[in-house]
């Protein structure tokens, strides 16, 4: 499998790719980086031959940086609601007949390792496990047999939710939109290294090593290419807009007693043939 | 009043500012352009210093230039539903006691004069005049005493609407977001031209010269002051985001028969002090 992983130590930003043989980098600074990974996904260049390009780039220890998201501040975050049928049941919402979505800031995003923070004014922080779909190619209406060709890669997504917020009105965003509540990462995967759309992946949520969220991505109900099709009737998908696309039955709020995250856990996101997004809880100071 | 217009011509992109003296105009290719407006409002420059130094510029007959949103690319597009009593009461929806908001992307805009256009897989194009006020200073949990001095300034909003992809989900996002159907404009006039919270103006919608829509701000149920404090609860708001702050009532799918606008139509927004936001409808080519 062949990753892109950005990140920042004390020489500034990088950028780590990993062939199966080892991350290496470059940072920014360095005369042979070819550019951030929004830059590389918006150019189109071929992402199998930067990472070829890399191999002869420094061997990086990647539990020593700190991973940043692999998309920083995409022009779009859509979040597609309810698109697996036992979520949809548990949360006694109906079984959407249309992509149900809402958006994220990107103030509300953080990488793999970075504290999700349950912010002062509300307990009711919740996990939400999902696959995230990061579009290469943009475009419009486009036919559904072509729309996973846009897509450049896949990457994993916790879509961590103030529930009291979300559910304050019929409008979910302010529940969804907490600052450093949206982890993404660890990395992204050029969409040629998965399955087709991503089918056929397991997809676990765990918190403190308990599993809390297990499915198979085939539960989706708009399954990728789907959400691609029916989305670009709306608006004009662009280079590096990012789908995260639903969550499975298992959240905190549906279960009695409610399962809230707190300060001290830990929160695992884990897609076969992926990897794990692992991000730890904190209080906002 | 001072006025800030972002333009587009022959030259390329351009700022115009009136100080009352009808518009002078730079290109970002003079030496002496100060930079976009979005950049000037970030920087935290003192705007009627910027107005000033335009004093020397050439004059520009405003209707001869394509005018452009005032931010074309905002971090934050967050818009207010329900904040009117009489709107939210002619669609049959509770009073909010919190503000419910949703998001719009950058790729619903179109400036002033450019046409909104009609989707070719709906007819239930809506009007919502509105008042768009725009973020100066960032911040998070501000005091509601302190919110407006967050506000660079104010523009008008036209936040049309798809009704039957807004109410197909519980979720309002994709009839909110079809490409050019957020009218953003006429121009920007920064806070101080206008009374506090842009308080007390009368705000109108004309459908082909007929109103439709006609109400004081101060008919909001949370005024600009108290959407920036409980916003900032939630989120960090960056220089340049943009708030759009609710419609009255009027809009045309509370209507019976249901009024909708259709290709050949104009549609103007007048907010008292501010001026005209005026876009043409087309159908999707």
């Amino acid at each position: 499998m062949i990753r892109f992983a950005r990140f920042e130590d004390r020489q500034g930003l990088g950028l780590a790719i990993d062939r199966g043989e080892g991350f290496t980098a470059l940072h920014a600074s360095d005369d042979a980086f070819p550019g951030d990974l929004p830059a590389l996904i918006a150019s189109g260049v071929d992402l199998i031959e930067v990472a070829e390009a890399f191999r002869a780039a420094p061997a990086l220890d990647i539990d020593c940086v700190h991973l940043l998201p692999p998309i920083p501040d995409p022009a779009k975050i859509i979040c597609v609601g309810l698109n697996y049928r036992d979520h949809a049941a548990e949360g006694h919402f109906e079984i959407p007949s249309y992509p149900a979505i809402f958006a994220r800031f990107a103030t509300s995003l953080i990488g793999h390792g970075a504290p999700i923070v349950r912010p002062a004014i509300s307990e009711q922080l919740d996990f939400e496990g999902e696959v995230a779909a990061i579009i290469g190619r943009g475009g419009r209406n486009i036919p559904l047999s072509e729309a996973l060709l846009h897509v450049a890669g896949y990457s994993l997504f916790n879509d961590a939710s103030i529930r009291d917020f979300q559910f304050r009105t019929s409008q979910w965003t302010a529940g969804k939109n907490f600052d450093a509540t949206g982890a993404f990462g660890p990395w992204f995967v050029p969409a040629s290294q998965l399955p087709e759309g991503a089918k056929g992946l397991r997809l676990q949520t765990r918190l403190n090593g308990i599993v809390v969220q297990d499915a198979s991505t085939d539960d989706m109900i708009f399954d990728v290419a789907h959400q691609i099709a029916l989305l670009s009737e709306v608006f004009t998908l662009q280079p590096g807009d990012v789908i995260v696309t639903g969550t499975p039955a298992g959240v905190g709020f549906a279960r009695k007693p409610p399962l809230w995250m707190k300060p001290g856990d830990v929160c695992e996101i884990e897609l076969e043939g992926l990897g794990i997004l692992r991000n730890p809880v904190a209080q906002e100071g």
